[in-house]
């Protein structure tokens, strides 16, 4: 194929500037300030530890971030052939003028004094968005940030909700809610209120969705209020919860929540798949994986009952992707969003994208989210997509199917910008 | 690679005359009368569905067929990506005489009018299946169809036994079965001999074979008419029956029906996998989807008890066609048949036939099926797995294995015509 | 894509020597005698009875080496177009100067005829060592195998592990055990004596890797010997396990074999997710499939519990894959291994490779091993997994990622070797 085409297709993609719709950047601290912000991000140290690297020597207390960056890099030889280094390679080359072909032991030290004299100049974050394109960054925030402190409009508030769901057993989330809400719920109306004050601080703040990620055996289900009202006691009481009491007050939260994102016109962030601390001593952030035996049939009982919530759905095996496509066709509240943690490598994005692209209306897919914990990493993780959008529509769209190049990138846009604005509101 | 290589091969894989061995043609009204046949094919009432059309605005009653298609004509707009909408507008192009490269608000009614003219010509049907190359076009039959009015040799009839697997507990199914055999079933014994009666009806008509759509979790096992008596006077009589008793009701229809495929050597189509009405306020036939944790292991039993039976097996997921491929590279009495409903699309039937033609031995595939309920669609939907069998001819076989143009061609035309012929009975 | 770039890629990883980490070959007869021996391995005798030849055709006692092979040659008609027939053809080529396109029933005599004179010459076996560019192959052998008679540097034991995991019911399995050992156990405590002495016997020979089969459903968990005890006496006593007791007997084996690779430092060979006997009637050795409804949490147990374990995983099913690469990228002691059986396509292993160089660490793979019987096919296999290797190479990294020909011959060299000595110890 002619890479000319590609590459009439991906420069109006790349110029392009871009919202990313999922991150989990601290808008007080939005850029990396040394390398080891970079190097420390989990899908370096989980590669390291995993290529052999004790996670004592990464977690070790008190070591200086330079002695960080001085233990990872030995391990980067390990690891180069994989797309997370390529990630790492892009933001040194694009970012901090680094002109190697690798990180090495032998040149690592003028680049992390170098990034170091970069990243120390004034208003690094904004030089960040401002060259990887990016207008706004989603937040996911914790259900009691004060959301106070940056600007809402360019750092867009999420409400996540992973705690509320999963682990009001735990005394700091009870704690949490108690003291962000005021409310000490003891029955299912007032466990639902307290989840109500949540909806309208984030929104009077400007949040854009509500998000969860969900391990791969839930299945939820409508509990009413009243059906609930025994076991938010038992939990608010500080009794120690059943299994079956855990899915009730699980369900209970999640519907709530659910009947909230109709109240408030948010979108329902659903990310489906993940089993959390699966290893059990790996590095931090580095220990879920995933079951592929799960099915979006576990939601058909959400989808049914909420046509007026939007569900952006992300999946964490590829071999969930034709289920996502398929509830994508044929729900009007199911849409496809990125390509999330272990699907985030060329080879999976490619064959999602390609099946999105060919069987969901284009209105309905979010192309991409970059995931990251500092703004660096936008620009590789979307270059990484861009290239491969291009590489498919110039192949799928212009090639078989005789679309103009115009047309190929119009449908770009929409998917990369276009789906963004119209699901989660415009970038005013 | 070589586009002019893919040509070479095309081209005579284009011109062959088919069967198409598996749709759900009405021989009585086979071609389109409308535009509105065509757009009210479920992929496309479904699809702008889900991009936003209310249900209510497609399936009002009494609206005429053109207020429908005015209707349905601005949500194109959202799924012009689509494999989907590419048959369409191949079909208004080769069919209609269209020539612009969209159907928009502004060109629909001169293609409607013009449309409607070329279906009110003469012969009409002939037309169509003389412009696809069709010789004959296997027909999905309900258990009473009388099968008169039409050329069994050209529209070749199929029993059709959802019905009588999984909802003889409806009232209207038990009439009809009673009312086409004479019979009133009151234990194993007479359920049988009524299921005997529509195998000797269907074959009498030349019927070509039995076919049946399955659920996920469907696992047949061997149920005895003695084992099956209670359950089936039971039914018969009207009462409620347990999920056990539905169970055992469906393995003892289903196996017999098994063993009538034995007596009157009839193929017996397996479509495994849909899950119905998963979308309850879904369009007419847009209401199902799947569960991908379903395995063939499931039909262990039965592919062992039936080694005379040939079963053609389609499955829903992408996920589940290793595990076809590889079930018929060693079981003799299982085929690989077609490319089915959500794995219809060029990404999955792609990948989907690279495996079938590298592992399963090529006597034992049926390429592809329309699957459609008006004739127009055949030639699009043939042309789609044409060109990607062209492709994948190509590349895996020319270009990697060394083969001749030739060979890769007889491949191609054994898979698309000869097994069909070799594993249903010839074209006479 | 440019396929001199291909080529450039590919002449370094053909002409470089190998190692094939897992075979079943019989060191004392290593290399086939006729061509009944190559035409005779499953792969071949289970698609040609897949395509209609019938078993007893096949397995008829007593008939000879030529005439099984007089019988299998028609049904290659069928079966051209796999992957499977491509390495006969590749064999019959390299080994015995076969020119023609196809084997058939004309020409198959003096292919006959001309191998038996190729593989009775002196030293045959070391001519296809040579030939292939092997420098070892690694053995799979039963428990009880004396280990002796041949040059174990050159053909290298490995403990397989099956019959004492899921076979100890089986009257001749507890002979074997007792003869081999000594022991004659009645307890957990001395059953794991018997294990041990079984390590200690091959280790002492220089076995390289304990390794086994696992059915989908298996799931470790830890049991220790004073909880086996009951079964252990019961099983030793000859009587019937109830399910529950064989699944305590199994974990309990299976658990003490993982203690005694840490105690004799071997890597554990796992290979996940086959059913055996699915098609009861079919030949032998062809008549296992799979499932693909298992996960790798099943092994959460086991990866945590044995960090100091290296556990070479090899799955089944294509689906599995994205969970091994997963794995891999997160436990340290997992590693990918090969493309397994079912798997064991281009079209698997093509995309397979991809995800595996995107994203597990370089030093964490094993490319391939031939699973072989007879010395003949590791040629071709590693013929088409090098082929696959250098394009993967060609594509993903030296046009996506601009590395240079040397870096991705050096990763591929890696993975084809490298990675076997530093996982399972270096070729003196």
């Amino acid at each position: 194929m002619s890479e000319s085409l590609i590459k009439e297709i991906y420069e109006p993609l790349q110029s392009m500037r871009l919202i990313d719709p999922h991150t989990h950047i601290n808008p007080l601290q939005a850029a990396s300030t040394t390398l080891a912000d970079i190097l420390g991000y989990h899908y370096y140290t989980e590669l390291a530890h995993s290529a052999g690297l004790p996670k004592a020597r990464i977690e070790e207390s008190g070591i200086s971030p330079k002695e960080k960056v001085a233990r990872l890099i030995p391990s980067l030889a390990a690891i180069e052939n994989t797309a997370q280094y390529s990630w790492l390679l892009e933001i040194c080359q694009e970012f901090f003028d680094f002109r190697d072909e690798r990180i090495t032991e032998a040149n690592w030290e003028t680049l992390y004094d170098h990034s170091l004299k970069k990243m120390q100049s004034a208003d690094w974050a904004n030089s960040v968005l401002e060259q990887s394109g990016l207008d706004q960054v989603y937040l996911t925030n914790d259900f009691d940030d004060p959301l106070a402190g940056f600007d809402t409009r360019k750092y867009v508030p999420c409400l996540r909700t992973d705690d509320l769901v999963f682990h009001l057993a735990k005394p700091d989330v009870r704690e949490r809610l108690q003291r962000i809400t005021g409310i000490n719920p003891g029955s299912g109306d007032t466990l639902r209120q307290a989840l109500g004050k949540l909806f309208e601080h984030f929104t009077a703040k400007g949040a854009r969705a509500c998000a969860i990620s969900l391990p791969p055996d839930f299945a939820p289900t409508a509990i009413t209020p009243t059906a609930a009202d025994s076991v938010v006691a038992k939990v608010f009481a500080g009794k120690e919860l059943s299994t079956d009491d855990s899915i009730v007050l699980s369900c209970f939260v999640f519907w709530s929540l659910a009947e909230f994102c109709v109240e408030y016109k948010l979108p329902f962030d659903l990310m489906i798949g993940v089993n959390r601390r699966v290893y059990e001593d790996g590095v931090y952030q580095g220990q879920d994986l995933f079951n592929s035996r799960v099915s979006l049939i576990q939601y058909k009982a959400l989808f049914n009952a909420f046509p007026r919530v939007v569900f952006p759905v992300s999946v964490l095996a590829e071999t969930s992707n034709q289920e996502l496509v398929s509830y994508s066709w044929i729900f009007p509240n199911v849409v496809t969003s990125g390509h999330w943690w272990y699907s985030n490598i060329p080879v999976y994005i490619e064959r999602d994208t390609r099946a999105r692209l060919q069987a969901v209306p284009q209105t309905k897919q979010i192309g991409y989210y970059s995931d990251m914990y500092k703004l660096e990493f936008a620009l590789p993780k979307f270059a990484m997509y861009r290239r491969i959008l291009a590489r498919v529509l110039a192949e799928d769209f212009v090639l078989r199917r005789a679309w103009t190049v115009e047309q190929a990138v119009a449908l770009g846009k929409r998917v990369l910008r276009g789906n963004v604005e119209s699901i989660f509101g415009s970038c005013e």
